[in-house]
């Protein structure tokens, strides 16, 4: 049986990026970055899919790097303010949520991970289309990851290379709503809001995000909203 | 000011390249990760050098990650049996103290470390000499790095590289020795043993690399040994 790699935050993206691993034939090695974000309710949604899909190893990893990450979504600074779900999608400026090199991060520990446990594949929950701002969820970004991977392990010089998998990076939350679906995603194990609320506030750019794809897609999102 | 991180392990290498750093104009951000090697005297010789060099900040982060990371000088494996500098020179392997994925996750740290800290440059003490066998210390490598880089970041979107900074490369033990006795180094501060004994082994192949740099630049290495 062949070995992946699954970075897991929780959202709903890595839940369905998960799924398609999963899907692929792949035995699960699922990895959660706890990197200071203002809640811990991402993290214990990241736990809950982790048994969902059966993992053979969940690792959840304490990234507080004792300052080295810093943006709105670590306490540096303040969640933004409310906006148009038109007015995320169609921003061209990088998000006050960015953190600093973040996937460059994440995916470089994936690796370590990945090369312990013999995979030959990373999946990350990536997508272009409605995090167009960010630079490195772009699949340009994504081809040089692959390129410099491809000769930083010592798996790598034996000739069993490490695939970085960014299965959504095409679609938009629509159509990563309707894969869930399809794939039997059990989208009330996850949690996309930036806010710490009993209930998803519905307000923030993740609620909106999230509850847009689920409206485009025909479905009924099973997160209770406070609106 | 021009601002740099410096990946400061400890030992010679890491001491040199930050000494170049400091003697091109940088002011210095360093950085030194505890990842569960099996002694803590290096990261105690960092303390030391960053005072040393008067750095603008100095961070040591607990890169002990539940298992991530593995080999022989993270207390997964033993420390390889003594061998003549010889064969450790002539080794064409990947030898058995490769850590997976080592240098692309402190690069990674480092790159995210540089874009909060506004940094332009991030110097490492690799070089491809002595320790050929490891894949993430060719020169090759390095430029892979560079390319991604350049993508993965908002200061690189913003027209504003960080540049890895390799001075070491194409240098053995001699000629860092050299450099660093012409840049004012205090190479009592530095240690490079694998082992924790009180005084430096001799025998281990990081002991055996350094006293024949030492040797070969003409100086006489302050570090005490056992033999």
């Amino acid at each position: 049986m062949k070995n992946a790699v699954c970075l897991l935050s929780g959202g709903m993206d890595s839940a369905v990026a998960c799924a398609v691993a999963e899907n692929e034939g792949y035995r699960i090695y699922a990895l959660t970055f706890d990197y200071g974000q203002k809640h811990a309710r991402e993290v214990a949604a990241a736990i809950k899919l982790a048994r969902d899909f059966g993992v053979e190893e969940h690792k959840t990893v304490d990234l507080d790097l004792g300052g080295i990450f810093a943006s709105a979504l670590t306490g540096k600074g303040e969640i933004p303010e409310e906006r148009t779900l038109e007015d995320i999608k169609e921003q061209i400026e990088i998000p006050r949520t960015y953190v600093p090199a973040r996937n460059t991060v994440f995916l470089s520990l994936a690796l370590a991970y990945a090369e312990t446990r013999d995979c030959e594949a990373i999946y990350i929950g990536a997508h272009a289309v409605d995090y167009s701002g960010y630079p490195d969820c772009r699949p340009e970004y994504f081809k040089r990851y692959q390129e410099m991977a491809d000769l930083a392990t010592k798996k790598a010089i034996e000739g069993k290379r490490i695939e970085i998998k960014t299965p959504l990076i095409n679609d938009d939350k629509a159509e990563i709503v309707r894969k869930g679906v399809a794939l039997g995603v059990d989208f009330s194990h996850t949690w996309s809001c930036y806010s710490g609320t009993k209930k998803a506030c519905g307000k923030c750019d993740a609620c909106k995000l999230r509850l847009g794809g689920f409206k485009e897609a025909g479905y009924k999102d099973p997160v209770e909203y406070e609106r």
